[in-house]
């Protein structure tokens, strides 16, 4: 019997990037801050988020069947709390940093470390969540090379380029 | 159009933590090096793993539909390539450091940041990769702080613990 404690601990040791998944299509444009997302395969390149079905993005996920992964740097820690906080507007969210528009029209942040745009081609619900499987049309990498930027035990900590 | 080099570069931009996947069972006892593991829902506390089809653990895991997944730390970095190395045997594997048994029999590494062990209710295959759902039955942490380890732009990266 595991605990929702156990797991809460446990998967806070896992060490993960911060992303802020987009998307815009008919149903409207929304973006918020996720860790679960995996690499799944490269042929066809293929990647996958976990999203509660509680958040205000998962409907719109499901309609616009399209969404953008952006990797964030040290650079953009301040996003992630931004993208979190339930309080605070799309059009805030969006409106103080730049964007551009790539395959699918999701939003994909400027100096991101990397923009992973595709469409969704399979889901999969499992208890509260449902796993969006998305089919990359498009990958666009940072010009610059920013640090990385982890979650590990429920802080926040650079992660510098080798030399 | 994505290329296989462009979803890799992408890729190795995704900090993920380091982990050790193991299974034991009928079908004999295995251990892979792998990072793409993502927490799913914590009700029922779920994980996922995604691995090649071509690996000699896929069928194990099939087979016996159970796993174990043991986060490395910084101090277990070692075992990182010995796990990933086809041409060490599984016992060179499992033969230098100590293990225990869990709820589903495969092996939990000791010292490692946290242990998930369950069992797999669900599998999904995407092009050359599986998806396996593993449901967990038991959680163990570390009782030391050991830090984390972190894999970015092709490097490993000790990561460490908040004061």
């Amino acid at each position: 019997m595991v605990t929702t404690t156990d797991f809460r601990n446990g998967m806070a040791l896992l060490t993960g990037a911060v992303n802020i998944i987009t998307t815009a299509g008919p149903a409207g444009q929304a973006g918020f801050t996720a860790s679960a997302v995996c690499s799944v395969t490269d042929q066809p390149p293929t990647l996958l988020v976990c999203v509660n079905r509680s958040a205000y993005s998962h409907g719109l996920l499901l309609a616009n069947r399209k969404l953008c992964v952006n990797v964030l740097g040290s650079h953009q820690q301040h996003l992630s709390a931004l993208f979190a906080d339930r309080n605070v507007s799309m059009e805030q969210r969006f409106g103080g940093t730049p964007w551009s528009i790539l395959h699918t029209g999701s939003p994909a942040l400027d100096g991101a470390l990397a923009n992973f745009d595709g469409e969704v081609v399979h889901t999969h619900e499992v208890g509260t969540h449902t796993v969006f499987y998305a089919e990359l049309r498009q990958v666009r990498l940072a010009e610059a090379p920013h640090s990385g930027l982890a979650y590990f035990d429920r802080c926040y900590h650079p992660v510098e380029r080798p030399h």
